[in-house]
């Protein structure tokens, strides 16, 4: 068991001297700010929150840290879901929000090197004079720092990949205070070991990403959104394994379930109360845009879908993704008795009418009513379960596990795109079996003193 | 300094208990067909040679290897360019070939498990069948786990990405006997460290791919190869950054200047001796293959190609695609007194221009006639270089450092697919800067003996 030691005044001290005094803060105010994410997990009180400006100031703020066995957690806008960036230990919290520069936009090579405190939608909006977009989007807005330590991916991700499809290169400060890059400006690299992906999907817990070089993508020259209604949760999701097995390059595939587009229209979103595909296509050409809405509507239909609309004008479409994305906002805000924890497995494809079947007719017995959002074409499913009390917690946190151990006999994973912070863990060892011990391994050597963002990801 | 141990009779013994005596060799035929791969790198002749034919049969082989500091280099088809197979400090070669079962089909996943000696060839035959195929296509017959090991890539990869775009899950033998799983049937996962990742690339020094769940795609609806020739290098290569920047989803965009031309039309293929891209098209609609050969046309118009050529007949881009991969044997043979050393550098698109005008310089200013062979679309550049006596090679081999340093300068990197084996050693540090200091912590902690295809990757 790794044992930390307190802050005291020489520490803070030197932090000062590292980031400027303006820089550091212990006052409650910003310590509260910086002890929760947007998950139900137990609040934490960092002992200090720094915010660096510059990767040196990262490093050097880890180099000090290490010295003194003190913990580190980096923490990006704090919109993750499982404690990820909450200081378990307390000792110093990183706020990467001041490092959000752009460092250099290549635009003839579709990529961009941003500070990791940029975040993502202020990133977008710079990029769209350019025609070019940094594609996984989480909903919220993440910084991209948190983002690839997240290996975040939410909607796209069908067509674009998750954080980790469109990173190139990284700047990265380990434990002992060392600046490293990692992958490369040229999209085909096959030289050594792929450290890049090693650090994507870490959580802060074996480096901190300063700097990252993002892979984009053009702006699609044409998009539809199509919104297709079923009668049964069973026929939108054949649906969806049809229109997935179709070839169709789909760029979204959501689906909302009928208590789900409820409390959307309760929210004053236009659309029928059924069980919902949100969908939507993008293409380089008008006559191939018209095909794949043909062929989609096609296997609507073949599934005796209620209704099909494709939608061309985008700001109704901006519209309904916006809705599609504040969905879990708007049933928090709509259940104002709730509390809500939010399950995020994925299985292959194939396995998502039985996961969903599965998890349904656990929230049935137990006479739950909980709305069903996924990233259907991913077989990422999110059930937002509702709580009040201890007792009511227990129950969700018992189907919770059942469902995730089923995912995981259909060979898929107890976490789709939340990572594991302090929620999943429980699970790493059913998911990974021995290979957990080889995570251990790596974290005890590139971070011997444990002071990365101690307590998350490795189980204890 | 790693040492090793010798083989004795008794480690004999012991390899024959483990995978029957039928399956060991210390013939020196076998020893010697195990001792090059297809690259200029001296041979290195093995102890023994060791058939697996199941994973615990790998993993009985690395404890046994293990436990007496006996080193174990794994072997796929023997097609890498780099000696990345090459046994240099003896010991027992494990050939993977007779680990080539199809373990199981996933068709409506788009998925396939199979022993890691499966070639790459037989396993897209029997996927035809289900309309799928594995993308990453380097030429070469290579094992599914050769291909792994070393992230191929070849043609195709501006679609479909290299080999670790195209893998989800793998069964990994350790240096000390242990089998894991790492990586998951789901797409989307963001369980904990990408193990997975960690092991694609590594060339067989961080533990043996023993078994590998593949991510497929749909064989494509329509297909088109288009072949565009032009007067100048410059005028081909620009014609390319701008394809790329187009932003049409091409499936493969290769490069090959007059030199190489002219030895596939000496081998009897029926092109015109002029600077040539190689391109092809993938689509779901015939619709949008027109609007894209009309996209493609008019950029090398633009350019002033000298023809364009769409070609539709399967059979006739079935000829021109095998003299593309044939073209390093055509060239090899065609000149029976030279030996080559191939150069693999690739750098982000927009400085294509800049590295082959560079590395053409160079080759002008000593008067050698190399052909220029490249991925174009990736970035990646194939130099063959020919020399016959220790003089010429000694000047190949500068201009081969020259162009990597200014690869390298250009954001890019020293090999972009062939991986680093022996060959590349050299340019680690220069690439990676301290973060070679992290693979080596990381190779020190999963093969602490060294005992794992020793002398390769890492630089001593």
């Amino acid at each position: 068991m790794v044992t930390f030691s307190p802050i005291n005044t020489s520490i803070l001290n030197n932090l000062s001297q590292i980031v400027g005094q303006d820089n550091i803060s212990t006052s409650d105010s910003e310590r509260q700010l910086h002890s929760r994410d947007q998950s139900f997990h137990e609040a934490h009180l960092p002992d200090v929150v720094v915010w660096a400006n510059t990767a040196q100031e990262v490093a050097d703020i880890l180099a000090l840290a290490n010295s003194h066995h003190v913990p580190v957690t980096a923490w990006g806008a704090g919109s993750s879901l499982e404690g990820n960036p909450l200081p378990v230990h307390g000792g110093i919290l990183l706020d990467m929000s001041k490092m959000d520069s752009i460092v250099a936009i290549h635009a003839d090579d579709f990529q961009v090197t941003v500070q990791a405190g940029k975040p993502r939608k202020d990133l977008n909006r710079v990029l769209a004079k350019y025609g070019l977009f940094f594609p996984p989007d989480p909903g919220a807005n993440a910084t991209i720092g948190g983002m690839l330590a997240n290996n975040a991916a939410g909607i796209r991700t069908v067509k674009y990949g998750a954080s980790k499809d469109n990173i190139l290169k990284m700047q990265v400060a380990l434990a002992d205070g060392r600046l490293i890059e990692v992958g490369s400006r040229s999209v085909k690299q096959s030289a050594g070991y792929n450290l890049l992906q090693l650090f994507v999907g870490s959580e802060g817990t074996l480096g901190i990403i300063t700097e990252a070089t993002l892979k984009l993508a053009p702006i699609p020259q044409f998009r539809t959104t199509m919104i297709a209604t079923f009668a049964t949760v069973e026929a939108a999701i054949e649906a969806v394994v049809a229109i997935r097995g179709s070839g169709i390059d789909v760029a979204a595939l959501e689906f909302l379930d009928t208590i789900a587009v409820t409390m959307l229209i309760r929210s004053g979103v236009e659309i029928e109360p059924n069980h919902t595909l949100f969908m939507e296509v993008h293409t380089a050409h008008e006559s191939s845009m018209q095909a794949d809405i043909d062929l989609v509507s096609e296997i609507c239909k073949e599934f005796d879908c209620i209704s099909f609309l494709p939608i061309q004008d985008y700001t109704e479409q901006g519209k309904l993704w916006e809705a599609r994305h504040g969905s879990y906002e708007t049933i928090v805000r709509l259940n104002p008795d709730k509390q809500f924890q939010v399950m995020d497995v994925a299985v292959p494809i194939s396995a998502y009418p039985e996961i969903i079947d599965f998890g349904k007719q656990l929230l049935d017995e137990h006479n739950i009513q909980a709305a069903l959002i996924g990233h259907a074409s991913d077989g990422n499913i999110h059930f937002t379960l509702p709580y009040s009390n201890k007792d009511e917690l227990a129950i969700i946190k018992h189907i919770n596990s059942l469902v995730i151990a089923k995912a995981l006999e259909l060979g898929g994973t107890a976490t789709g795109e939340h990572g594991v912070g302090i929620g999943k863990k429980a699970y790493m060892s059913d998911e990974h079996g021995e290979a957990v011990d080889v995570m251990r391994m790596l974290k005890q050597t590139l971070d011997p003193n444990g002071i990365l963002n101690p307590s998350k990801v490795i189980p204890d």
